[in-house]
């Protein structure tokens, strides 16, 4: 249904369910929680942008690909396609399956693309030339209140940490916050600095970081294991990495040594892990990037006991980079709300189904396979689903069990399967770790991929 | 003029000139140079945020304020608006002028506000709730292709900066460039750290950032000036920080010791200096702040000579956070797409006009006065508007000149004027610095404060 006039863009009504509604009287805007109409809202300045996405947004790529506001141009000047693994050309038409790769290497949480095309309305932000050009909010701070708000709520919610009476900080991801929380609790006595230690398998930012910025308090002492043997703790200053659950293999993990930690919590979401009570501990770390799939946003948060090191973390995000972009901030401000609507269920079930049917579709695979196996899943109750049930983790653990197979990466790249290896996380390279957060279409690649492999398994294969 | 139609929102026509335009054929986007219609398409998913952001961009906060789509809510549950100083009230309408303080205390560049409120249209940005979930562009890399190329077309418009064969990283502002260049340029000797200094004055975070991160690499050694009379830098590994124009007094540096420069160019774009060549410098390190006003946004971008250092640059990033904020990246592409608009010229004309109507304003109070001077300026050639000018710095870099005045911040306080002390930069506490990148009730508001201190130079002033 079209009409056409000219000069000027005419917004007849949107008369939307909306829960968050606007009203215009005298120039105030009105929120409450009733459905109300939003109206009389001529747009003018955002339409110009809201089309542009929404032209970008339907492009087809045939259905193997998208295309984004900030894509790149072909020399014809038209968008190109990003396109799924195995397919090509500027639309994503061509598929060359022979021979590709199927690459479950980065943790990229694309499995959460169709959720939040599916609540593209309540998602989609416009930001304003002019929003925010300060480095401060009102209230003299570079975090926003409304969002921080809304995460203590998220917590509760959900059930996955205890808010109350807790300090929250923002930072750039996870990442950011993980180097902040070792400048936060590192020892203030020059001569002894702090011991940093992590249980193999870890995370290998840990590492990365704490040797990439080399400073003088502290410096990054390997596997836990090493010490508990050795009795090394005593009377030494010990800062412990405890990710639970576990990246790469999905466990939920406990300190192991006597000291200060810190709860690298990206994956304790219900999507993941059976939530079995809210954790409490001194500093706990949360990001976007595995729970909404928002990781290309950069954005987590601390949430802190103590107001000495939350002071410190403060400190770290001043002197790092004054404070997250308030862009981001507005962003995940209205992706929370999503999350938020209703009981708060609706992208924990998305995100749980999907991570379920993913399990449920490697496991018969792994069944027929004596060559390679996948970690062990023990069941456990869930608080925010309130049922018992496995955990359905971010990575599948693989291990390949022949003697020979030391190099289990070289053995799944030879069935064109991108994996990361274990010794990235200090481990063997016995094990490979596998993202099963991909999209759709590349988890399909993978299966067939891991099903291919599974057969030949009576054959030999070129390990390179 | 409007019309009603019931459960659909229809966009008539957008027969806008548009020099970027979307054609749809196909589920094709087609880009070009021409004027196209951009019609027939019927907004859908991005209608509600596009009207929210609409109704809350046209609240009139009593032309003392704005409201923005984050702002907080009332327990009435009315949006309240953020007023500038001496206004208050849900709506800015309260005006309490009586012993009110003008804050110049921070940068923020405010100043630029009614710019991007011109330029509506073309710098909004709508993104979608599945806008680059993923850590990587296409290409794989944290860094957008398309903003790298604006960016470079930026400094060739200008002429501020060379940038063929030259490497760009984006960081968090120019700040967190600040810190990487340190751990990019420092030694790798481990048992000689590389010495960084200054000349003071000097923008205080150079030495805040130093210390607080506490590499084994570096150590900060503060003014270059006490080097330079020990003639203490043979042999030595420097890094010397050369900011140009500087902060906070405005002029043009040169480094004064021998050994590695990291080139801070927060300030050196049209509105501020006249731009008398291109930059060529191994690193250089500019930000969005200070050149289009959004501080808030936490985007810089360093360019650098060297493959070595570049590569050090990305580590550093990769380390740190894991690169820059998609959302952030995407709306700096929409701000430089306007800035680069027609011949370039628009955004720093505007910029150069209200800082040389600021400073005109300014400088006849200080003329008045025996008691107040501002720093000297001298003319030069400016290639970017092919003209002689005068420096149009960002701060007022003032000194009270009577030798009792030891305290300035404390006497401009007296007269409810907020700045920076000269301590902050390592100078003496007779200088103080003035920010006027603020709004323009902001700045109304501190020429008044002014002309009342000068008034009263012959009367005794409380001193706190």
């Amino acid at each position: 249904m079209k009409k056409y006039c000219y000069g000027f863009v005419l917004i007849v009504s949107v008369a939307i369910n909306i829960f968050l509604s606007i009203n215009l009287y005298g120039g105030r805007v009105q929120y409450s929680e009733k459905k109300l109409m939003l109206q009389d809202v001529d747009l003018g300045w955002s339409k110009k942008a809201a089309a542009e996405a929404e032209a970008i947004a339907a492009m087809p790529c045939s259905g193997h690909g998208r295309a984004f506001v900030d894509s790149l141009i072909s020399e014809g000047g038209q968008l190109i396609c990003e396109c799924y693994d195995c397919y090509s050309g500027n639309d994503c038409s061509v598929y060359s399956p022979v021979g590709c790769t199927v690459d479950a290497k980065s943790g990229d949480p694309i499995f959460m693309e169709p959720f939040w095309m599916q609540n593209a309305e309540n998602s989609a932000v416009v930001i304003s030339g002019w929003h925010r050009l300060g480095y401060w909010y009102d209230h003299g701070d570079t975090m926003s209140i409304e969002l921080e708000r809304h995460i203590r709520k998220l917590h509760s919610v959900v059930g996955n940490a205890v808010t109350e009476g807790r300090y929250v900080v923002f930072g750039i991801g996870a990442m950011q916050l993980l180097s902040a929380a070792i400048y936060a609790l590192a020892s203030e006595n020059a001569s002894s600095p702090s011991n940093v230690l992590a249980t193999i398998p870890y995370y290998p930012m840990f590492e990365h970081q704490t040797v990439f910025f080399n400073g003088k308090a502290f410096n990054f002492e390997g596997d836990t294991k090493t010490w508990q043997s050795k009795n090394d703790t005593d009377g030494k200053d010990v800062i412990e990495f405890v990710t639970s659950p576990n990246n790469p293999d999905g466990a939920l993990t406990e300190p192991v040594l006597k000291g200060k930690t810190i709860y690298d919590h990206a994956y304790y979401w219900p999507h993941y892990t059976p939530i079995p009570s809210p954790s409490d501990q001194e500093v706990m770390i949360f990001s976007m990037s595995k729970f909404t799939g928002h990781a290309g946003t950069r954005f987590g948060w601390a949430v802190i006991k103590d107001k000495s090191v939350y002071d410190k973390f403060l400190q770290y995000i001043q002197f790092a980079d004054l404070g997250i972009s308030k862009d981001t901030q507005l962003r995940v401000l209205k992706l929370l709300k999503v999350v938020l609507e209703g009981d708060g269920k609706s992208l924990f079930q998305y995100g749980y189904e999907k991570m379920s049917d993913r399990w449920e579709k490697l496991i018969p695979i792994f069944s027929n396979s004596k060559r390679f196996s996948l970690q062990k899943r023990q069941p456990s109750h869930c608080n925010f689903f309130n049922q018992t049930r496995l955990p359905t983790p971010a990575y599948a653990w693989v291990k390949c069990e022949r003697p020979e197979d030391l190099d289990c990466g070289a053995i799944l790249a030879a069935g064109n399967i991108i994996g990361s290896p274990g010794s990235n996380f200090r481990d063997k390279d016995r094990y490979t770790r596998l993202n099963i957060l991909m999209s759709e279409d590349d988890f399909e690649l993978l299966l067939q991929r891991l099903t291919e492999l599974v057969s030949l398994e009576n054959n030999s294969i070129q390990t390179m």
